[in-house]
């Protein structure tokens, strides 16, 4: 046998040879790599002499954080300044004991058992953030799968199928096997004679049978070749359980009308795709990662009133919002502004015409977390829903499920909704706090009934009253973008921009990266002077 | 402000009556609730006097420690053989340090470091194991997501683009674009008009240019409505960064012709679906939780020889492997065998015709599994890659990347090859150890030429060759399934069979249920008399 493997090995390593090739073409898989299509190329290196140039950062989030970690690395003298009383910014989640007051005066005051929160900000990372992730390795920021897609989730709409919510699985596979059959009918009749090869049909007919599960002649029907992709009305068993059983695909007629297609694709965006990553215990720990590093160059509690340039500095004024009302000042050689589009538009600062309307122009997405608190996992232990997110057209608009602590039993966090934008984000924006996390909850048990049982405390975060940012994100238009964006990413005389809004990519990435850009681009006129 | 979010409090929850409707939905919703679909019905309770009842079971893999788990509970009383010199059977995890000796003698020696590990049988549990997940919680395992679906893993092809290894996103995509788009066309052109009515073709359109990625013409192009499902060949950056640039879609017959699309489909199959598990540590944390209830029931190291019975109780006839050869007996009232078929095929067995034909009839699937241990984890580093599995039609079929420390740094293992069935499996379970572990990081290097530098150590299972199964699992195909299966199942006279085999599953929830299934009609005699 030995000897015999002996001989078939040599085969298949000739074989090896012939497929495997030549290190150009090892070169060239190479280049397919995903670093190559990253924005970010790798740790900054900021080389030669920066004369003790000092900088004077505005803001501790995300980028305010990069910039001062870097900088400081570099050699150049750093401060920052800080509006809240602790750093990342909407890099935040909420525990129990946490009180946060919006702007209007609500105050409220998280009643979240311990160990379980909500990250009213960000909440996900993509594997194709590779400065956020460098970061998170580099500053110890354990992660864990996030769940975008769960097969296992609802999909839910109000007049659709009585309002009762259907797997995810089996709208995608309903959808699917309706569009293969559609496109192998069509096929088969010779419609498709003139776009596609009668050779090349024959594979598409394959690989529409495969793809769709379709049956041997091209139906999608009930089987059990089906209920492999839509699920099973009863599941294989063990011994003389009884056999499984198919269940019943939606006729494509019922599922174009429900419009339950719409859903169907957000998990395969690029922004969303597997493998996307939460850190363990919180995306604050990201935040506090950065701030075990650069905790000793930021000023909590100072809040911005002006910034005024002359052709050798930057001063800063401030009012220390823990003991107002005396104005202070800092100065420096240069500023990093990370301060929100939406508030720094309403500060006077030194700026020339160009950067001032770009500031002024960009308008902030209105979103609404609400975090709600069950006694039990209820979405586990009787839906069997681990992680993930349920869709629905009500104004709550999502749900998702916790990415950890799974099949642990007790207590546990929903988001129980996420309105990004429209007209239910400043529908729930104006109400007060406890009235969201109300209608939070009933329109929750359209989908959920166990809510009713079930639900104990809720916080609720309306972007547009959150006082450090009025709003989510910068909401760029292309045409706003083409009118104003490198006006505002440009360097005005000691002042450079940073934060997601001056990034092609409104997340944490976004915000590192256009941090990296301006203090290379600012470390390039220093080390050039 | 208060105010008017009260009045719009009063019209929200009229609407949520309107629309969340009647208890009587709620009933239907709850119907929905995945466990109604599920051969598992929740723990067992099995009542009654059982009179002091002893059960002898066969193989304390998960089958066996699950019926003496719950017979010891219900009053029996209970002992088991197990060939291992541990618990779990297939259960089982391979680390550094651990020895193991297959069929023709080949010796290996796992050399992984300290907490690494591969798992050589069972390696993933989806959401609709209820059972198994039921025991993981009741036991105490902690889960932690197994990715299947990577959109950034690879697919690769030898005869299809340069054997350049592609991102699984991008095929999915204009696989979905090519199809789209084509059936956008034939719609366009009044060809779909005696399948679908008009005003559904309004919403098909729209739902396959959503769905589909299309552009306003509905057709399938490079922009960066395309980029966001197939990705970028540059990625948008902040501040001054170049602009994202579009990737270039395959065409249609391209993709076709590569059979790339095979792969599309593993994903959505309803055992492969997200959310999936692992237990963090290693599968065998199973077999060990299970170990740590009944372990004191457990006489290792005990090869059964003879299995018989009269019409008063069973004798197991069983040699000690430490201490050959005196044979030992044991004797119960009944039996529940767990042997896997392709042993119990060679020991004579008391059972009448059918169960025996049953029992010779069933051949075990050929299946071979490779980790192999690297000096860093180029795949998060260089490739972004992070869990989840890599397709090729090389001999090596897989590439599957560890599921934990993801972006930590350091050593790790991929599992470098998984046959499953088929003509490989047989190739590799023919060579040594030391060739096959060869063979896959040759292979392997075809799809990752940083195996050449970072190789350190491998380990090879192929199942053929493991002494307490002879093969992966039953393989059983329809027609024997009608012949034999129920006959399997049938408790003849005092011997009852459970695992895998005798489920309609061949996984760990497969076994589960099968012992449940078995001792449940067990029990039921067992009082009745």
């Amino acid at each position: 046998m030995q000897n015999e493997s002996g001989i078939r090995r040599r085969d298949l390593l000739t074989l090896i040879g012939t497929i495997a090739g030549s290190s150009a073409m090892y070169q060239a898989m190479m280049s397919l790599g995903f670093a190559s299509a990253s924005a970010y190329k790798g740790p900054l290196k900021l080389a030669g002499d920066v004369k003790g140039t000092s900088v004077l950062i505005l803001g501790a989030g995300l980028a305010g954080m990069t910039a001062a970690l870097e900088l400081r690395k570099a050699g150049y003298k750093v401060q920052t300044l800080e509006f809240n009383s602790r750093a990342g910014g909407r890099n935040w989640s909420i525990r129990g004991g946490d009180s946060f007051t919006e702007l209007g005066g609500f105050r409220q005051t998280c009643q979240f058992e311990q160990g379980l929160y909500l990250n009213p900000g960000p909440w996900r990372i993509p594997c194709h953030h590779r400065a956020l992730l460098d970061y998170c390795g580099r500053l110890n920021v354990t992660l864990e799968p996030f769940i975008q897609l769960n097969h296992n989730a609802f999909l839910h709409a109000t007049r659709a199928f009585d309002g009762k919510p259907q797997r995810f699985r089996s709208i995608k596979a309903d959808f699917q096997g309706g569009v293969a059959e559609l496109l192998a009918k069509v096929s088969q009749q010779g419609r498709l004679d003139e776009f596609v090869d009668k050779e090349d049909q024959e594979i598409l007919l394959q690989s529409l049978r495969d793809w769709g599960a379709l049956d041997r002649d091209y139906k999608y029907n009930a089987n059990l070749g089906s209920a492999e992709f839509r699920g099973y009305a009863h599941d294989p068993g063990g011994g003389l359980m009884p056999d499984p059983l198919p269940s019943d695909p939606i006729s494509l007629q019922e599922l174009l009308r429900s419009r339950m297609w719409r859903y169907l694709q957000i998990f395969a965006r690029y922004d969303f795709q597997t493998t996307m990553f939460q850190p363990v215990g919180g995306m604050d720990m990201i935040g506090k990662a950065f701030a075990r590093e650069v905790g000793d160059l930021i000023r909590y509690n100072a809040k911005v009133t002006q910034i005024q340039q002359s052709s050798s500095g930057v001063t800063v004024s401030y009012v220390d919002t823990a003991s107002p009302p005396a104005v202070q000042q800092a100065t420096a050689d240069w500023c990093i502004c990370t301060i929100p589009l939406s508030i720094l538009s309403q500060l006077p600062i030194d700026v020339g015409g160009p950067m001032k309307n770009a500031i002024d122009s960009l308008p902030y997405l209105a979103s609404v977390k609400i975090g709600l608190q069950f006694k039990r996992r209820f979405w586990e232990e009787d839906d069997a829903i681990y992680g993930g997110i349920s869709y629905t057209d009500l104004p709550i608009q999502q749900i998702a499920y916790p990415n950890t602590g799974f099949n642990s039993g007790g207590r546990g966090i929903l988001l129980g909704a996420y309105m990004h934008g429209g007209a239910n984000s400043f529908e729930f924006t104006a109400m007060t706090p406890a009235e969201r996390v109300a209608s939070a909850v009933e329109f929750g048990a359209a989908i959920h009934p166990q809510y009713r049982n079930e639900f104990e405390h809720g916080v609720a975060v309306a972007w547009h009253r959150v006082p450090f940012t009025l709003g989510c994100a910068g909401q760029w238009t292309e045409a706003a973008r083409a009118q104003h964006y490198r006006n505002l990413c440009q360097i005005d005389g000691r002042i450079a921009l940073a934060g997601e809004h001056a990034s092609q990519l409104p997340w944490q990435e976004g915000a590192i990266l256009s941090a990296l850009d301006a203090i290379t681009r600012l470390h390039e006129r220093v080390v050039k002077t």
